[in-house]
């Protein structure tokens, strides 16, 4: 069954109008006609069963019952990692979605190789925005992440999480291998976390000064060297294995 | 520092030949000079750290020290998906490589979208087995996963694994959520296991009969829908999680 967002409260009985890249999607490329359902998801998280009705001349959603159903982690995650060039951020993008990141905010780190021009950063959001979207129909989720850009980790950092955490790759050389498990297990529901990786080229030494002066808890992901955009997915499924299938 | 495979014994103070694609890389792409320093895998997974020798005569490898590691993980963890497209196979065969996978088998499933032509089977695979090769290299494994194809999932799930999962979809939908978890309490150091994975067409009721009359546990992967691609990487950061991060 597809899965759509509409950005509205939703009731038993309402009818509601398509807005227009769900009526493409769904009566184009899906060919829903009378009668068809789908999931619908209200601007509160809440998942209704809605079906299609008066295809031929105003199409309109009729909605028939609710779905209770949450896909949401336990936690609000959000993924801070450097610039990555564009096929890696919208793959990055995409299956951090699919795992379950609550919010995805790439950075210009100082080591960054790749660069993200000013006058392109935000029709690059536009772009990843969509992506998430797609991807959050997909996986079925109660809510669609979102995609943002900070000039400075500086502001990432010290912004108000219940845990801060970076993947950093000396301590994955230095053995490190409980931290996140252990700090999974303080979070309550709908705590929050940052989780930073850097970019291609790595930290530089005045960015984890920053990062130490934050309290920023450094985690390691296990001995193998993930890349950039594997480790954030790495991550996610970690917290998903330890707290919603243990 | 660059790691690369040779396939034979090594001893500290040996002079080893260097193989043309490590060469290749080596030498032209990372520019090594005389003195550079890499690490090199023997043949039974030990790390050793080699210097460049003679570089402008007859380039050679001087292994000067021994580099105790390891980066596998405690289990051989063998997945089995249905075949995929080209893009979607490369990426789950480098992304499974970093994490940590043993063997991948690719095979035709009942429902399978994607079709693996007989006369293109063997230049896929040799595609594949240098997309894990240079994957292990990047995530400094001590050893390569192995890219196979098997026509019939039968001949898969009979094999001898200490083992069995499949990934269902219908398991994550009844909220099955601590299987997994059980498995991989229940396993011991260098135990196998095979987990199954759909295609994007899904399971057939033959193969569910199948991997049910092979004693197949059904495992859940949480609540969000995962793509067929995706769920393998899921599955070994769980089990990553549950074995080297607790």
């Amino acid at each position: 069954m597809q899965h759509y967002f509409l950005n509205q409260p939703l009731a038993i009985d309402q009818v509601v109008a398509i807005p227009s890249l769900i009526k493409k999607h769904w009566l184009k490329v899906m060919r829903a006609v009378d009668g068809t359902k789908a999931e619908f998801v209200d601007d509160a998280q809440n998942v209704f069963i809605g079906e299609l009705i008066n295809s031929q001349i105003e199409p309109a959603i009729k909605i028939i019952e609710s779905k209770p159903f949450n896909a949401e982690l336990p936690f609000s995650i959000t993924i801070a990692c450097g610039v990555a060039k564009n096929d890696k951020a919208d793959w990055m993008v995409r299956k951090a979605t699919e795992m379950g990141v609550d919010r995805i905010i790439f950075f210009a780190g100082d080591w960054s190789i790749a660069k993200w021009q000013p006058n392109r950063v935000n029709k690059k959001l536009e772009r990843l925005n969509t992506i998430a979207l797609s991807a959050a129909e997909q996986s079925h989720r109660n809510r669609v992440p979102v995609v943002e850009y900070q000039a400075k980790l500086n502001t990432i950092v010290s912004a108000d999480y219940d845990q801060k955490v970076v993947a950093y790759e000396e301590s994955a050389k230095a053995g490190e291998e409980s931290m996140l498990h252990q700090t999974v297990n303080q979070m309550q529901p709908n705590d929050s976390m940052v989780a930073v990786f850097g970019p291609e080229g790595g930290i530089s030494p005045r960015e984890i000064e920053l990062l130490t002066d934050q309290q920023v808890q450094p985690v390691g992901l296990g001995p193998r060297i993930l890349r950039t955009e594997t480790a954030p997915l790495y991550l996610l499924a970690a917290i998903s294995a330890f707290s919603e299938l243990s």
